[in-house]
């Protein structure tokens, strides 16, 4: 058959590889996440950012929400780099695509890519879709050639395809072969239920390759989609992409049902900067970071710091062996340089590390000591004696990058600039019978030569000692509020004392471009939590550049 | 050279591979996470319960906390299944094994084995340790013989093994030759810089097995050491056991600095449920999930739900697609069963796992239940909806026995004994100026037909609320003067809301003779204090059989 004019070509790049992305939709299958059109053309315009080829925005048709997105869409993004698909499945058993109101609502949706699933697993037709094995081949036709016919590229999902391929590998071949020759111009092969080795990846994606004869000159590739639940979802990827897969398909932050999806980042920078291929420009992977979080911020899922590439302790190092060594050359404890991700290598300031760390984070902070200077090295040497000092008695200043600046700071300066004094808090949570306890509280504070006495409420003591905070430091720094408490953290230190063990504050601010930790330690957890509260503030009227008034 | 004697062959499991568990060590290298001597024994309890082959315990000789860990080992872990390990370093340049006081501290440990770093990167012998390369070879034949003379078993971890082969390939295979001739029975290859793809991790390990002559059936064998920086932690241990590797490392909840370490239930899941090495014993590896997250609550790194295997999502489902088509055949849309890592489909307390300990604490109560009598399976149903409700409000009964079985009292008898109503309850926390802290608290309840108001002083509001309700219960139950609080607990659900989050309270209580723990969950962190502390106390009496004056 003829093949269909496919004017917008922009998703490919010049390695020929699609960067496919599917966070608005088989991200959105995430247990914990939901996102509104607005909160979806948000993250569309960060993907386009970070240079992806397509955007998956959805299933216009069977989902109000994602209907809307693309009416939206038309009218709002202006995508510089990406193309945007819509999601869809083949038509109904019995029916015709061109009256199929699902398929309609395709065409309807102006999306010049048309992703459609198809079911390539015998199982799952006879069974789940309840057709015949015959008819779900004609579904796979008939859909494909009449959005073809519509001008759209269409590329096909075949969901459920390893499991497929392993139950009847001629029939699963046989539904791929039906959309080649309808004109579908990907086929991706779904790991559906996300149990494949990359072993098993590669074979079968080799197999397809060769026996459809879809190798790099054809008119139509192979893609790959993979899920997580063997920790292989970006091996199994990659292990496709050697094998001869030219269409990567993914999601930021690795979003997804289960265990997620392949995560696109990963994916794509093991692609550029581990085998050299060309996948996006490397000035847009170079703000990975930034929009890997950025989109954190929108779908409000806690970043994860483990996260290769982008997440906060990627490059961090705590291991005081590790520090001493990096300062005598970087490379030799990491994998690449951070800044080709937007990354950035930080020491972890704990009773492990010594002056190697310390040394570092200082120049992290714009100080250049020098050990074999005698000032520097007798700073250190006082730096070193209190972060131990600290630490013996329950601080852990690798969580707490922004107090190890303050102490830091301290040491540098002499002293660190002094916001406001603080007179006395209190704090008095009740609760009568079944009712719940509230809390309300009372912070007398001193800034410049005004007293400043403020009540809070909250549902928890620390929230109300927060709310109390910032009233009374409102008039004089209206710059908090812009300062946000974002995470609380509690350990209990030294167990075998009960409640009378020293307890552990960690608490996370943002100031909405970025966010700093600080701890408080204390007999009484509502003392640590002020402390941590404190610290957080002052950190955060240093970093906006306020001047004291006292 | 002649073989060391090697008396303790637990590790050796029936497929003949090393699960080797590093979470003490390489694993608490990660940010944020610190344990005490007391968590690292309970960790440890939990490995070998999950039946791993070894579990290195730290640094003896190099860090005081690992020194003691060791101490306290010998005294009062009793491993069923795991032998431990001491970690350490190849001597220093210019000494002797034999008097180097680290070395000897790895003997003082009395491990059985011992697993020494050693460099095999020309860069890092020449930069980072400085010394020459004829040097640390010597330094590799000196301690591994010392220590095999001493007794001890001696793997040897090969640092930067990968890098180190790219850039000198000789010398890194000349670095494990000298290892091998002093007697190591390991040479684990390590990826400490995390930066390798599953191809290379191949390639070089068939290199290495076959120069070496270290196949199947040799004295020596080749282990692996992963890091997650490319995301391939768990496809590259996979990709060396599939070139020949006997040894696999590895840790809980992939724990570790940057990206953390291969997941080691991940890696052992694959091996065993999907590629049919029995690599650990089956019934251990069905209390995965359970045990993944008990160490979690030893760390209090908040478990990640979207774990492989084991985290809390890894088997949900959102798409109401899947879930009309799981109704029919479960397996259609899961990998495998979840019941074989003791997961489930749902994130709560499994169906099975959740009827059988039901069943046991009844037995245990003195209620003999029968699953096939229709009273006893619908009172069992009604309290696994019971669990199952107040879990996704965000209790755990897994680590609250006490509350667990005041829940199942309640239904099995229609009611609990009340001991006392409480009428309210109030705490003051305040502080002025620099100094601590104090809260106090007061607490009115009826116990009998009188109303006790009582006013009990802390260091911490939680302390005072305890003091408070002691002596507010004094005189109608002088047996909870018998009660002490032993440990308390908090961790905060729901990140993503800072202070509003749900907070969750473990008290553990003892009597003197036993200990138990109870739970309480609520915005109000003071609040899920105080549910907690007053089912402690009413377990107390139960267990003292005290009966109720009201």
């Amino acid at each position: 058959m003829e093949r269909p004019r496919r004017d917008d070509r922009r998703g490919d790049k010049m390695t020929d590889l699609h960067v496919y992305d599917t966070t608005l939709r088989d991200g959105a299958q995430q247990e914990g996440l939901n996102l509104s059109v607005t909160d979806k053309l948000a993250i569309a315009r960060h993907l386009d950012d970070l240079g992806v080829g397509f955007i998956e925005g959805g299933w216009p048709g069977a989902n109000p929400k994602d209907t809307e997105f693309f009416a939206r869409a038309a009218r709002e993004l202006d995508l510089r780099n990406a193309t945007l698909a819509a999601f869809g499945a083949t038509r109904r058993a019995g029916g015709a695509a061109s009256t199929d109101p699902l398929v309609r609502a395709l065409v309807a949706s102006q999306a010049s890519v048309v992703t459609l699933v198809a079911k390539s697993h015998t199982g799952h037709v006879e069974r789940a879709l309840r057709t015949t094995l015959a008819e779900n081949l004609e579904m796979i036709r008939d859909t494909v050639s009449f959005l073809v016919g519509e001008g759209r590229r269409v590329f096909l999902d075949a969901e459920h395809f390893f499991d497929g391929y392993a139950v009847d590998r001629a029939y699963a071949l046989e539904a791929l072969r039906a959309g080649v020759e309808s004109g579908a111009e990907v086929l991706a092969l779904c790991d559906t239920n996300g149990g494949m080795l990359p072993s098993q990846v590669a074979d079968v994606v080799h197999d397809v390759v060769s026996t459809l004869g879809l190798a790099d000159n054809a008119e139509s590739r192979v893609g790959i989609h993979c899920h997580n639940d063997t920790g292989c979802a970006v091996a199994n990827s990659m292990a496709a992409v050697d094998a001869g897969a030219r269409h990567v398909q993914g999601t930021v932050n690795g979003y997804g049902e289960r265990t997620g999806n392949a995560d696109l980042v990963t994916v794509v920078a093991n692609l550029q900067l581990k085998k050299g291929l060309e996948v996006i420009d490397g000035h847009r992977l170079a703000e990975a970071t930034r929009i890997s979080h950025a989109i954190s911020e929108v779908t409000n899922v806690p970043p994860y710091s483990r996260q290769p590439y982008t997440g906060a302790s990627a490059f961090a190092h705590k291991a005081g062996l590790h520090a001493s060594a990096i300062k005598v050359d970087p490379d030799l404890y990491q994998h690449l340089d951070p800044k080709g991700v937007g990354n950035d290598m930080r020491m972890l300031v704990s009773d492990m590390a010594g002056r190697a760390s310390i040394e570092l984070k200082a120049r992290e902070l714009g100080f250049d000591l020098d050990a074999s200077d005698a000032d520097d090295s007798a700073l250190m040497q006082r730096v070193l004696s209190s972060v131990k000092e600290k630490e013996l008695r329950g601080y852990t200043f690798d969580a707490a990058d922004a107090s190890f600046e303050l102490l830091l700071r301290h040491e540098l300066d002499g002293s660190l600039p002094e916001f406001f004094t603080v007179e006395s808090w209190r704090v008095i949570t009740d609760a009568r019978g079944e009712a719940d306890a509230l809390s309300e509280a009372t912070v007398k504070i001193v800034a410049g030569d005004r007293r400043h006495v403020r009540t809070g409420e909250g549902n928890g003591p620390v929230n109300a000692l927060d709310q109390a905070l910032r009233s009374a430091l409102a008039k004089a720094y209206p710059e908090i509020e812009h300062l946000e408490l974002v995470d609380y953290k509690v350990r209990i230190l030294d167990a075998a004392h009960g409640t009378d063990a020293v307890t552990r504050v960690l608490i996370e601010t943002t100031d909405g471009t970025t966010t700093w930790t600080t701890i408080g330690v204390a007999a009484n957890i509502l003392e640590a939590s002020w402390q941590a509260l404190i610290e957080s503030v002052t950190y955060g009227l240093i970093r906006a550049g306020v001047p004291p008034l006292t």
